[in-house]
């Protein structure tokens, strides 16, 4: 087996923890690969060395929050690698388990009592192919406190035509995230389905919108002199200019995730309804 | 061809069209059949007369509202027979024509330019199958204003534990109708999803959730004491004790209906943004 | 000091504690007047016996939730007579403290160490004076699942046609109990307003609304052969026939609370956010 | 009689209108004064010329939308000069009537025959005192999607506890502008009350909050590093940084409007619910 470990830089704890999990594997004979950086902090394992996109390994294991993940899977991209989230973060809706679980969970992994769930993920055209949305898409204006003014099309109906802040095209993964804030439903992860979701709309009535994951979502943006900007997962940014379409349908690849347990009802209720989420 | 018509009978425009349409059909060599309540108010076509769910037809013209359509569908039952309805009613949502396009419509589909819809609907089990639901069922207390004690599991995971005054399992047909007023989500019929909207939750932070059409709701009772009805597509209706549960899963049979233009988003800016929606 | 005392009386410790609260008030040389129904129980105090509406004291202390509350103001009616509640209901909004707070804070209440709050209630009239709303009154059809069609005026201004499951009409202190369910906001007690807040509108884009304290709602039922009723604070009810108005107004006539510290907030983080909310 | 006049400058029939206002009045012998750059354009009335704040009328006329009468009221600052805007913009919703209307509506006014709506204003402080919000104030970031960490307290009691992307505090003008867009009630102009709309608040259960006119708001940035900024009626900014604390109170001097009839729920059902509102 071969196991690759990534973690988070501004959290000491999450560098330690790193070279624990990485010590705990070695002994077990896993092979295993360390993000650069966790290398260049502790100095040791400099042969084990890698860039996250050029980790050729059966797991990931982050350490870190949503965020962490988030940018992970878009350096494993279309690799079919599952990623093993330990949560150092404040949200932790995409992690799996608590860092004091760490080695009780890893066992359990070792020993193939895990399954693995498979996320949709979001093609987002404009221009060219930009990085696949694990979360959501958020369409917002260049300058805070102006609004976008979009047609949105699916499968070459129109939907709506839309003022307001922003809008928020999501897989169901994210439905516990971004979209949730603008007032979206919840959006089991097994549902093959986006989430179309205004940012505070400029008219009464304006609902959150549920598509088929095999409808193909069109965005363009009206208002002649304003621009826009696609930021994907919290990570990427793309300007958008007047009268320019943007377009979504499902990616043909996959996120992969380690699992031990069911549990994304559990999640919402402790983390959205009693706890409150904070996404950064 | 084969074609059937039903009418609502408090309205006696909806007779009158009734009998035009048998005429004109009649002139074009269709064998039509009349529901027996239009044969006796006009007194005329008394060979043609039948019952809605003895009619073995090819396509059934309703005229009427949505309440005529659910109404007609549950009898249709299993049979794969689409309708296809001319609106008469306040709301429309799963009618297709204005009276005033009739006989043009009609000839578009005997010319065969018409698609045929499939829609979801929801099997329910309460000690033994009901009626399925085309649009939602409502589980709520058989006295207004008393509370309900709920407890949901999807695939045998809970949900939530929930104090409302009632609970909406809606198909994607049913979100633009009673789970829209509860705050539900709009969601496309392509999706295959179910929508579980709680009506006025006494807790801050309930969300609608929208799950795959795949899983298994249950619902459970929990208060002692109190007993609560479900109410299928505003038809019927079944008396639930306390402690039992209310299984929900996706109907092996469809409803079909008759369509000459895709317009679901239409129909959503239409009836319900600018007009405003009337569910009777 | 003259203090009556008021209980659930199918919570077998509220009895008890109500027996201890008068022991305790009577070592103190305070005036005491039991609730008969407390007196029958206990078998104790016979000459302390009291109807709730005859009661002729300085402060009244409820035992229970906020139904007992809300009951027991009825009673008071138009005298000022200030409440104190223990909680042992679900909510406990209106209540003030927890049943092993009660003799340290008697101690405080004795020495004068308390402030008085004023609530708005609001004066219900149809035909005749009804009871007045502490919390609100709810405008429902007699059989669920019927909607009603209504007609909001303030102050002789239309406000809205609406058709809907059911109206509240809540003061201040309401918008934490049924209002908040129905999705209105939350209104500081001292903000002189009312709340109007539609159940289930059918028609996206209706909004609660909050209205001067100083203005007059009147509501019209519109649609023929439709009967609905009023339910004041969950505690009367009355019917409502096709075309007639309900006048809402402030009444002259305050509750009135006896509180030991300033929590609105503190309440509505900790019983509606965190532990959600049973009105029962 | 003396009345200002005062345009959108980007729009040539609102200069157009300006000069047939300032023509027709003159020839009532009223005194006219004209905002210097519709002088500068028009090259006539050199000597009605006069800057906005520097105006000494009884009216100001505003030919333009919203916004215009926002600045023109920002500029009038505490004088008591009553504005009677004529709508060339797309909201309208400050506006008193359509372009069409002017002339017919202008003998109204100069016969007596209209009355003065007073409307409240908040004041804010940020170290020292800002320019008065007749709409609201939006706390922001000032980079886009992220967001802030927010503690909120009236009259020194802690609220709540806020991530969000902004918060809105608004008065009741405001609550049918941008705080309507972030899901705050409808507040009637008469309420004595100020509104705070979290905008996407990354927990669920967050709710609008009505406080009481009288009270004093205040908001503190708590994360560090970050910073944000406060626009007032979208016209002004001020950064804010962390830690410190902005002050909303009401306004000792309100804003004054020429009104010719009663009609605030007409123009909540005709601008917002069925045509959707823009706000610029």
């Amino acid at each position: 087996m071969r196991i690759g470990i990534v973690t988070r830089h501004d959290i000491h704890r999450g560098v330690e923890l790193a070279e624990e999990i990485a010590d705990f594997l070695i002994k077990k004979n896993i092979e295993v690969f360390l993000d650069r950086q966790i290398v260049s902090e502790l100095r040791r394992f400099h042969d084990l060395s890698c860039e996250i996109d050029e980790m050729d390994v059966d797991i990931i294991i982050t350490i870190g929050g949503d965020g962490t993940i988030l940018r992970t899977q878009s350096l494993i991209n279309s690799r079919k690698i599952p990623i093993f989230g330990i949560n150092m973060g404040t949200v932790g809706f995409l992690t799996e388990i608590a860092p004091e679980e760490t080695f009780h969970a890893l066992k359990e992994v070792l020993d193939g009592k895990y399954f693995i769930e498979e996320r949709t993920r979001l093609e987002v055209w404009h221009n060219r192919k930009l990085a696949p949305a694990l979360n959501e898409v958020v369409l917002m204006t260049r300058m805070p406190a102006k609004m976008l003014h979009l047609e949105i099309k699916v499968d070459e109906e129109q939907v709506e035509e839309l003022r307001a802040d922003g809008l928020i095209i999501a897989t169901p993964s994210g439905s516990t995230a971004y979209a949730m804030s603008a007032g979206g439903p919840i959006v089991d992860p097994r549902v093959d389905a986006f989430i179309i979701v205004p940012i505070c709309p400029f008219k009464l009535g304006s609902r959150p919108t549920v598509v088929s994951g095999s409808s193909v979502i069109k965005v363009r943006l009206l208002r002649e002199g304003k621009k826009a900007k696609a930021v994907i997962d919290g990570q990427y940014e793309e300007e958008i200019n007047y009268m320019e379409e943007v377009i979504f349908s499902k990616s043909k690849n996959n996120a992969y995730f380690v699992r031990l347990t069911k549990d994304f009802y559990k999640k919402v209720r402790e983390k959205l309804i009693k706890g409150g989420i904070d996404l950064e």
